[in-house]
C-alpha cells in the first residue's frame, strides 16, 4: 500500500477503507509515514470530509492504537461524560458525585487545561494530596466501592490521537467534524465506559461556532457510539457564557462544593441535573428523565452529593476537610473589584478573552510545560443579559502579583453593554 | 509572522499578500517552516487555488531563490520554448537549429526525464562527448557566437521549486494550476530569456486531460508573463499520441536529424514549423506567422537547420559526424518487430503506458539515480487514426536485454484497434 494513493483518493473525495486507515494510523504511530505526507491528507480531509463508515474506522485505530481500560471487574453500567470544553466548566466536578450518590458507577478519565479551556484534573489538584494518577488496579477497586474516581489519562491512552493532534494544531487541520469527532471519541472509548453523554457546545470559545453546527458534531459521534455499540447521547449546550460564575481553579472547586449544597449558580445547576438525569437513565437506574431530575435535586438538599465528592477525594489521598470546608482550599493574595463605568445591559461577553485573561493570571497554561497557580481567577457578579450602573462590580478578581492596565482594559472590554435589554439565550439548546 | 495563519487564511480561500508569500518560500528554502505546514498549505492551494497576482508573487520569489540569468551581454531578443513534457517530444532538439538558423538568439536551459517523459538533455548525451555543463560565460558566448546553446539547468536555478516538487510530489499536490504555472514559469524565467513559447499539451501522458484545462494553464502562464513584461505566448496541443515515431534518446536523435532535413514525421515536423514561426515572429525577425512557416521549411531542405545542430554539437564537445552520419549514434544489441493481431484501425494509443514501457527498457528513469541507456526505445511504424492488418508491424523494440512476456503484452495493449475508422485530431488545438 503507498500513502500518496491514499492521499489522492481522499483529494478526489473518494472512500478510504478500513485496511488503508488503519495504514495512515500504523504508520504514524510507528513513524514510517512522515508527518509531511500525515498533514497533506488533513488538510484534504478538511476539504472532503469523512463519511460515517471512515470516522468509525479512524476513531477504531486510533482506540487501538494504545492501552484500552477493561473496566469489567466493576459491576454494572460505567457512565462516563464528556463536555468538548469551556471556559468555567466544572460540571465533571458536580455531575460525577450527584450520579454516583444515586448508584451509577463513574470511572472517569479527565485531561488538563491548554490554553483558554481549563481541565477537571488541574483543578481537582487544588485539594491538598489528590493524586489524579493513581494505579489502574486502584481506579477499577475505587469506583467498585464508592462508585466515583476521576483520574488523569494514563500515558499510553490513544497516542496517535496525541501525535496526530500536535500535527493538526500547526498546520491548520482542527476544524474538521470528523477528525474532531474520532479524536474525541477514540479517547472515550478507549476509556472503557458503556454508555457516554456528550456535552457539545457552541459559541465563543467553542470548537463549534453555531447550534447547528455543535449538532452535526453531536450526530458524527453518536454515530461512532452507534458502530461501537455504545450508548452515546448528547446535550448542545450555550458556550457565549461562561458556565457558573467562577473561573479559576479553586474557585471553581469552591464553586462546584456549593452547587453541590443546592446554593449554586442557576446555569450550572440546571446543566448537572439535567444531564444527571440523562446518565442516570443511561446506567438503567432510572427510566424516566423527570424522576431523575427530582431525584437528583434532592441529593443537592440532603448533603448525599457534596459526601460523594468527600469520599471521593479521602479515597484519593486528598484532604476531605478542605471539601467540607472550602476556606481551607488556596486562596489569593490580592482580591481586586472591577467596576463598570456606564450603565446598560450587557448584551455578550467575550468568553474566550475571559479565558484567556483567567490563563494569564496562571489559571491556565499557555505550553504544556507551565505551572498553574491553582489560587487565581475571577468570580463574575455580572453576565449576559443582566442590567449593570456605572460603579457596579461586573467581577472579583483573585490575583498573586499585581494587575496591569493593559489586563484590566482587557477584561472591560470582554462586556459588551448596550442600552437595549436581550433576552437570555437557554443554556440547552437541544438533546439528541 | 505565523505560517499557521497563513495555512489558515488559505484554507478560508483569502488571498495571500506579497509578503506572506515570500515569507512562505524564504522559510520553506531556508528550513525554518517544516515540510508539514507546507505540505498542508499545498494541499488548501489545490482546493482553494490562487489568484494571478498570488501566483506572480510565488513565480517571483521562487524565481528569486536561486541563481537569475543574465543575458544582456547577448544581442538581440532571445527567444525560449518550453514544453510541459511528453513522450517522444523531441522537439527542443529540432526547433533550436532551425530558428537559430535564420539568426534568433537560443539560450536554452533543458531539465532531464523522469518517469514516463524525457528529458532533451538525456536525448543530447546520446552523442558522443556532448556536455551539457558548460560554464554560464561559455553559454552566453556560444549564443553570442552561433545562436545557439542548450544545457542543463545549473545546480542553484530556482532551488525553492526543486525542494517544493520534490514535496508536491510525494504529497498529492501536483495537480494545481498555479502551482504548475509557477514552477514553469519560475525557471524559464530564471533561465533569462526575452520571450517564451509555451507547448502545452493535454491529454494521456500529460499534466493535463483535457484542451480546456491546457488553456486554463497556458493563460495562467501568459498572465506571470504580463506581470513580469516578458512577451509569452502558447500553443495548445495534443498528447495522446506520442510525437513522431522515435521513443528512445538516441532514436529520437536520429528522428530529429531525419526531420532538419526536411524528412521527419508530419506531426513533428509540423509543430516545429508552426511553433518557429511564432518564435521568429516574437524575435521580430518575422513580423508574419505564414512568411516565418516558408522561411523555416526551406531551412529544413537547404541544410542550413541541419548544419545549426552540427554547430552546436561541435561548440559543446560532442561528435559532429554523428549528426551527419546518424549511423554512428549508438545502436541496441537486438532489434524485435511487435506484430499486429488483429485487423482493424487504431482508435488510441495508451501514451503514458508507452513511456512507461520505454523507462522498462532503459530510455528513462524510476528515480532520479537511475541510468539510461541511450540506444534503446521504439519506433512507431503505426499511429491513432492508422489501418492495420494482421501482421502488419506495430513497432520494432530496439532493446539490449531480452523482452519479457509481459512487456510485450503491455506493449500490444496500449494500441486500441476497432474496426471502426475514426478522424484523426489535429495536433494543435489553439494559440494564445
Amino acid at each position: 500500500m503507498r500513502f500518496l494513493e491514499i492521499i489522492e483518493k481522499k483529494r478526489e473525495g473518494l472512500e478510504l477503507n478500513k485496511e488503508e486507515i488503519q495504514f495512515w494510523i500504523d504508520g504514524f504511530v510507528k513513524g514510517t509515514i512522515p508527518d509531511y505526507q500525515v498533514s497533506s491528507l488533513l488538510m484534504a480531509i478538511v476539504f472532503k470530509g469523512m463519511t460515517a463508515a471512515e470516522t468509525a474506522h479512524l476513531t477504531l485505530s486510533m482506540m487501538n492504537s494504545g492501552d484500552v481500560l477493561d473496566l469489567s471487574k466493576i459491576s454494572g453500567i460505567k457512565v462516563d461524560k464528556h463536555s468538548t470544553g469551556g471556559v468555567g466548566d466544572k460540571t465533571s466536578l458536580v455531575l460525577g458525585p450527584m450520579v454516583a450518590s444515586l448508584g451509577a458507577k463513574v470511572a472517569k478519565m479527565s485531561g488538563r487545561g491548554l490554553g483558554h479551556t481549563g481541565g477537571t484534573i488541574d483543578k481537582l489538584e487544588s485539594i491538598t494530596g489528590f493524586n489524579v494518577a493513581i494505579s489502574t488496579d486502584d481506579f477499577i477497586k475505587q469506583v467498585e466501592n464508592i462508585g466515583l474516581s476521576i483520574v488523569g489519562q494514563s500515558g499510553y491512552l490513544v497516542p496517535a490521537d496525541k501525535k496526530l493532534y500536535a500535527l493538526r494544531d500547526v498546520t491548520g487541520t482542527v476544524p474538521s467534524i470528523p477528525l474532531i469527532a474520532s479524536s474525541i471519541m477514540s479517547k472515550k472509548l478507549a476509556s472503557g465506559a458503556d454508555t457516554i453523554l456528550l456535552d457539545v457546545k457552541y459559541g465563543d470559545g467553542a470548537f463549534m461556532n453555531t447550534p447547528d453546527q455543535a449538532k452535526i458534531l453531536a450526530k458524527a459521534m453518536i454515530d461512532i457510539g452507534k458502530m461501537m455499540n455504545r450508548d452515546v447521547k448528547a446535550l448542545i449546550t450555550d458556550m457565549n457564557v461562561p458556565l457558573g460564575n467562577a473561573v479559576g481553579n479553586a474557585l471553581e472547586v469552591k464553586e462546584a462544593i456549593e452547587t453541590l449544597k443546592g446554593k449554586g449558580p442557576s446555569d450550572l445547576t440546571e446543566l448537572c441535573i439535567k444531564a444527571g438525569a440523562v446518565m442516570l437513565c443511561q446506567a438503567k437506574i432510572f427510566n424516566d428523565i423527570s424522576q431523575a431530575e427530582i431525584a437528583l435535586d434532592a441529593q443537592l438538599h440532603n448533603g448525599s452529593a457534596l459526601q460523594k465528592l468527600a469520599d471521593m477525594v479521602k479515597a484519593q489521598g486528598g484532604d476531605p476537610n478542605q471539601i467540607l470546608n472550602p476556606e481551607l482550599l488556596p486562596d489569593s493574595k490580592f482580591k481586586t473589584k472591577i467596576l463598570s463605568e456606564q450603565k446598560g445591559y450587557i448584551n455578550s461577553m467575550h468568553t474566550t478573552q475571559l479565558g484567556h485573561l483567567a490563563m494569564i493570571l496562571g489559571a491556565g497554561r499557555a505550553t504544556k510545560e507551565d505551572k498553574i497557580n491553582p489560587a487565581v481567577g475571577f468570580i463574575l457578579e455580572r453576565k449576559t443579559g443582566d442590567l449593570v450602573h456605572s460603579g457596579d462590580v461586573l467581577a472579583i478578581i483573585y490575583h498573586d502579583g499585581p494587575l496591569s492596565e493593559g489586563w484590566i482594559k482587557d477584561f472591560k472590554e470582554a462586556f459588551q453593554i448596550s442600552t437595549q435589554p436581550i433576552d437570555k439565550v437557554p443554556l440547552i439548546y437541544d438533546r439528541l
